[in-house]
């Protein structure tokens, strides 16, 4: 069996990418080693994506979900470790390999670790990367957030709905908020900020029990740390096969090819994208429409 | 009262453009002179739009509507007919008079004419250019559609449930449907269609009575003309303001600016766009996000 189309990432970009591409008829497959969504599914209220006025980021990535699933679009749970060029190319998963004569690269972002000591080893015992993910396991608990950002924020207000305690660290004098929401100060009182303020170390048996601060002469006891200071794309893989960025993102032209034909990326992973819903989505619009044309 | 931002046209680039200005906290305007929603609410099923499996065109249409409303977006129903540049510009309306520091131009395109005897002349009174707005009209007549694409067959489809009889006069030799339906063909059946055929004049006493083909000897009797045979833009007022190209599309660049400082266009009058509404929205925020910084 070889594809006409392999996309790798089932967030706004690869499954808008995936509904063109089997409208036009061709063997598609989506492949997601996480949540079908994406990064949208771990977003709270979601109020800037055109045709709903407000919705729950995992409810809108559920429409994307099944909108693929009604147009009967192959989707499969597993992570790709490498592609192999060719006029057929391989996709090597954990689970499979997929052969295919174009591959579309929809591969998104993953958080940005803050690489100190003490977090690989909480990671699912204290240490989280989403708020909206694993909150509900700190109901009545002290956290931290991580970040200064609109995520750092939103994931703030959203513990405070769950948790007993929650604080903020921000490496900065203030917080960095971009997203208009005259209320959202108000909306933080009751929850202490460290600002300028890094955390040198996490620590804890077996779980985590407090962060070091190098602000502070005492360490910070609490239960969780959520990591919200942005996000970057995960690409190593990919390194030796296309050209990226200094950053590690996909360089593409406007029409999305990368620097290999037959390989197209969209949505966040590209070099320089807006980093919005709907220009993702756009974008595997976009990317469809050319793998469809060289798989003519 | 200045405006930081007017934005000329409502449909799914504008609303889009409008919805991220608001969230920034710019004082704007939406300017349209037909119904909000654009050209989408004129479609049929639409299925291609990421986040809604299966959706009426008028519905998405209101819905986009509906989401600006929300957000209390200034809307006005007025009709664009020239636009002064200068550090204020000046949107001149046929009601009113608009002064901006930046225009989004999201002005979409409307239908392409026959440019046939009798066809002005018949307008509201047998001849349409919109099958969804105007079909209920024609309940129980016999109506022909003029075309051969897409539109024209979804149209076709669209009167075959209201009409006693329609026809389609298609000046190709076949019908030219890029979209992925296996059963359109199947779906046609009982629907005459006149291939190779162009109208020569369309005939009639106070409303449509016959069109005369030249492929036919006898004039064709019926009581309606649907025009589908594609769309242009309505930029006339803009030429010697504006770069266009030589089908009278807004040139920009890859972030929607046009040929003047503080004048951005975004949806289908841009040069050269892809013809998504899910295009049309992220050009639409791009904008936005482009005359946001300029208004800063």
């Amino acid at each position: 069996m070889i594809y006409d189309i392999v996309i790798v990432g089932g967030g706004p970009a690869g499954l808008t990418a995936a509904i063109f591409a089997k409208r036009a008829n061709k063997k598609v497959l989506v492949l997601e080693r996480g949540m079908f969504g994406g990064q949208v599914a771990t977003l709270g209220k979601i109020e800037n994506y055109p045709g709903f006025t407000s919705v729950e980021g995992s409810e809108l990535a559920t429409q994307f979900y099944s909108q693929a699933k009604a147009m009967k679009i192959e989707l499969k749970a597993d992570d790709m470790q490498k592609i192999e060029d060719g006029e057929i190319k391989k996709v090597i998963c954990k689970k499979g390999v997929y052969e295919t004569r174009a591959v579309i690269l929809a591969l998104g972002s993953v958080s940005r670790e803050l690489n100190v000591e003490g977090e690989k080893e909480f990671i699912g015992s204290g240490v989280s990367y989403c708020a909206t993910c694993d909150g509900a396991f700190f109901k009545g608990k002290k956290v931290a957030v991580v970040g200064s950002g609109d995520s750092a924020i939103a994931s703030a207000l959203y513990l405070k709905n769950i948790c007993k305690e929650v604080v903020i660290i921000s490496k900065y004098p203030e917080l960095k908020i971009k997203s208009y929401n005259e209320s959202v100060l108000d909306k933080l009182s009751g929850i202490k900020i460290y600002y300028g303020s890094l955390i040198q170390k996490i620590i804890g048996h077996g779980k985590v029990e407090a962060v070091e601060l190098d602000t502070q002469k005492e360490p910070v006891t609490l239960d969780g740390v959520f990591v919200t200071i942005g996000r970057r794309p995960d690409t190593d893989a990919l390194k030796n096969l296309l050209t990226l960025d200094e950053k590690g993102y996909i360089v593409t032209d406007a029409n999305m090819h990368t620097s290999r034909a037959g390989i197209f990326a969209c949505g966040d992973v590209r070099s320089n994208s807006t980093k919005l819903i709907v220009t993702a989505a756009s974008s595997g619009a976009i990317a469809a429409a050319e793998a469809i044309a060289f798989t003519n």
